[in-house]
């Protein structure tokens, strides 16, 4: 590069850091959000297991209610069970996937149970994030009622508790209402080519 | 629900878990995978981490090399160091992101030094699960060559090891590559409202 083309890389490096400084300094305000799961992809339920052992690690109370994978046994909720009890409540609302159960008043029921943990959990002052583990499902079903949830969540929610709801085919009505929402969007799995679930990976 | 609705709803969930079983009998091959978390949204690293979590739960041991986020603290990097450290081998490249240290020079060779570590932690038969975390960012700014990465990946990586790469920006080499890809998609993200990164949110 000649002197004049590295003064002006110089000038421009200046310019990303001096107007990155000035968009940060505008991030000044802490509240509790609405953070959302949802598409296709992989990643929904390990990313909201992944926060919650970030707020273990920061000493953050936390609670857990999953709402549809509790029929069968996962690696994060032994293992949360058996080492973090006193860091982290865990709940199991669900009894596996509803074709699983094939008793849809069963699950109307153990979502609502779940529900009602969630609700208890949330308004609680002692836990700072409450992860709603695959409610969108119990949502997507009408298996409780999207009104009911949003509505808590806006108006009842602590201003500073942090709640995570994951699962697929999140209803229009918490997209609106939530801070943070990510699409894990399904670019290739390995289902497709015949491999089957696997320790670590998916459980 | 009438009875009529019942049974119905019973004998669409029959339908549903036969077809699911039979495609799920399908599913019988395991092998090491090469796992890419790609997009602009939240939940490349924490569902890396969230995956980590799930190998130590396990029994499972493992590894991670952080490409980029080196320079600052992170909760689950402490967590892991101090309660973990007998079952994840956790290592550190990479100094900052590129307009903090505005040295390429110094980026190149802490990326490099991190491939390195990876390697040596791919081949190692002790180790089932390796993060590679930010290493897309490494390999955008071609600090590494995307043909060595995944020549090895593809050649020399032992058959029953997963190895996960996360950033954004991933090359369409590694796309070609991998077996299971997620593209994290941004929907809305609270810093647009003046919101700062959170601890257990963020970092």
């Amino acid at each position: 590069m000649s002197e004049d083309e590295n003064a002006r890389h110089t000038e421009k490096m200046k310019k990303i850091k001096a107007a990155r400084d000035r968009m940060m300094a505008t991030k000044t305000e802490e509240k509790g959000l609405i953070i959302v799961h949802t598409g296709t992809g992989k990643g929904k339920s390990s990313s909201g297991f992944g926060m919650i052992m970030r707020c273990i690690a920061h000493g953050m109370p936390c609670a857990v209610v999953q709402f549809i994978k509790g029929a069968w046994p996962t690696g994060e909720g032994t293992f949360l069970r058996e080492r973090f009890a006193a860091e982290c409540r865990f709940f199991v609302s669900g009894e596996g996937f509803t074709w699983e159960t094939q008793d849809r008043e069963r699950d109307i029921a153990a979502a609502q149970n779940g529900w009602e943990i969630a609700k208890t959990q949330i308004l609680d002052p002692e836990v700072q994030f409450v992860l709603l583990d695959e409610i969108n499902i119990a949502l997507r079903y009408d298996y409780l009622d999207i009104d009911d949830v949003v509505g808590f969540l806006l108006e009842q929610k602590p201003p500073m508790t942090h709640v995570c709801l994951t699962g697929r085919n999140a209803k229009p009505e918490l997209i609106e209402a939530a801070d943070l929402i990510t699409d894990m969007t399904l670019v290739k799995h390995p289902f497709r080519e015949g491999v089957k679930a696997q320790k670590g990976v998916e459980f």
